[in-house]
Formats: C-alpha cells, sequence, structure tokens
C-alpha cells in the first residue's frame, strides 16, 4: 500500500496509539488502513456416497483437483458464501449441512471452511473457473492430484469420520510448504 | 474508496471479466480493489462455573458488557487471534478449548467466532480498551447490558449446552436491528 484509498496522499507505516501492530497511515487525512485475513468457504458436496470435486481452470494450483470454494464477499453469510462458491465453481445446488471444518493458513493470512452440503439434485458442469466437475467415490479422489493441503486435510477426516459414522467439527493450521513451490507441492 | 493505494490515481466502479460483483478498480494501473469480510474472534473465558467479562471502554457499546473478543490480525490463526484479545483486553491467560459459536453479521460484512477457553489461573484486570473485568456465574451474568447479539446468543447456548452435559457447535446469523440504534438496542 503506497497510497491513501481515501484522499490519495502517500501513507506511511506506524502504530496507531493503544495498537499493537503496525499499520498504513495517510500522512494528510490520518486515515488508518487496517488490512485482516480473509475467509475462503466452500461445500462438500454429497451426493450418496461420491463428493463433488473441481479441477481448477485458474491459478493458483490450475489443472489440481479442489472442493469447491472461494473468496466470501461483503453482505453474505458463510452459508452464502459456500452455496454461492458450489453454484458458480461446479453449477451444483446444494442444502448446506454443518460446518465441518475450519483450516488456519496464516501465512497467508486466510482461514479456509467447509461445509457439508447434500446435492439437491444430480446436476453439474463446471463453471468458468474449473475444468471439469466430478463425482468421486472415497476410492476414486485423486489424491495425488489435490490443490490445497486443506481440501486434503478436510477429504481425509471426512472419510475417516463417515466409516465411524460421525461427523465432528475439525479445525486446524496449515504450516507453509517447507521447501520452494513445486508443481506438485501442495500449498 | 476514491484512490488506488498502489499508483494514487482515481478508482472507478466495474466488474472484471469473469467477476460477479462490482469492484473498485483503478482507472490508471488497473489494479482491482477486493474489499471482503472481517472476523472477530474471541474466547468464553472459564474459571470453574463462572465465565468472564468485559466491560467496554470503546466505542461502538460503551459500557457495555461483551466476552474479550476482536478483529483477526493477518500472519496468525483464529485460536491465536482469540488468546490474544483475551490478554489485551482482560489480562487473563487462557488454554483455548473449542470453537463455540460462529455467527454471520452480514450487514456489516463480518463473522464472530468465540472458542471455549481455560483460564490457567484466576489473575486478570482490565486492558486499555476495558472499563472493568469480572467473573459472572450464570445468574450473575447482565443480561440487560450486553453489548452484542452474537455475546448474547454464544452465552445463551453456553449455559443451555452446559446444564445438558454437552458443548456443541452453535452456527447462527445476526440480522440487522429493526429500528434505528437506540442506547440499549443490541446491535
Amino acid at each position: 500500500m503506497n497510497y491513501c484509498s481515501q484522499c490519495g496522499a502517500k501513507v506511511g507505516l506506524g502504530t496507531p496509539p493503544g495498537d499493537h501492530f503496525p499499520r498504513h497511515i495517510c500522512n494528510v487525512c490520518g486515515t488508518i488502513h487496517y488490512e485482516n485475513p480473509k475467509m475462503v468457504v466452500g461445500t462438500i458436496p454429497e451426493w450418496g456416497n461420491r463428493i463433488l470435486l473441481c479441477r481448477r481452470a485458474i491459478e493458483p494450483r490450475y489443472g489440481f483437483w479442489t472442493l469447491p470454494a472461494g473468496f466470501m464477499e461483503n453482505s453474505e453469510t458463510t452459508l452464502q458464501a459456500a452455496a454461492r462458491e458450489t453454484a458458480e465453481e461446479a453449477h451444483a445446488r446444494v442444502e448446506i449441512l454443518t460446518l465441518y471444518a475450519l483450516y488456519n493458513v496464516p501465512h497467508i493470512s486466510q482461514v479456509h471452511m467447509f461445509f457439508r452440503g447434500r446435492m439437491l439434485d444430480e446436476s453439474f458442469m463446471p463453471g468458468q473457473e474449473s475444468l471439469e466437475v466430478a463425482l468421486f467415490s472415497e476410492e476414486e479422489i485423486p489424491w495425488e492430484e489435490l490443490a490445497f493441503l486443506s481440501v486434503r486435510n478436510t477429504l481425509e477426516h471426512y472419510f475417516e469420520d463417515r466409516r465411524q459414522g460421525a461427523f465432528g467439527l475439525h479445525v486446524g493450521d496449515i504450516a507453509p510448504p517447507r521447501e520452494a513451490p513445486e508443481k506438485n507441492t501442495l500449498a
């Protein structure tokens, strides 16, 4: 951030009185520009014993498989965001069930949330951010081609819980990749 | 938003190709400025059968009681944010237990999350955003002087669950106040 989005003047870095973190502050109008983590919200769309995955048509992780999810927008709820992303990326309609997984991804200041979602019918097709969309049984999940660790962890817990017959809430952290990102490194 | 925080030029409103929402876009450098909901994260600090509340020394809701909570910061996890806010507002140290409540507050583009937290000792005192901090049994909760509906709902569920002997996860929405905010209206 270089300029004040309010008045257009230069901003500097400083810690406001009573605050504990450095902020971008306008040198002219004094506006404090807070930056906060973003939520990425999606679903685990269930159809019988299979779940719906999308193959990404966008970076990052172009070509890899993911649960339908995306950035939550202003003025919506997490459930609305999850259902909207499922509609946009997979043209699937879901009834949102419970919050199933919450992963903190602090190195990129994100929180990922996945809700279980019951598909209302078997219709789906790729949205513009997906190359393809398909239903997978547990045995068919492309574990080596999943886009994100939060998706992998969510799916691992999901199938384990399903075997146990009880779906709990899973909260965890995603650490940064240990080495420079490669084509096959989950980020 | 009037000016581009990257280059300082004027921004306009437009919907980028492939997007579904209007964004502020720089007329000169083309930067798209996304705005997303913010997370407010806190704890229900438990000490025996009492819980710790803070009386707010800041607006909004100056003088009203709340659970310790505040805006999540970049580069931290939800659990770290919850513990940090509890330390800042109440000088209390907690071991974070489970995520207990998530409330969507779409009319102000916020998501409120409260974790159960076990206080590590009985020491606490007001931080600079609190007028006072005190432990309350269920019978002592100042229900008419609570700052926010998300706090009220969380506490109602909490004591109900405790009577039942099982703490579940509570997810809900907070509607906007029906009338103009008054001194005693929960927002």
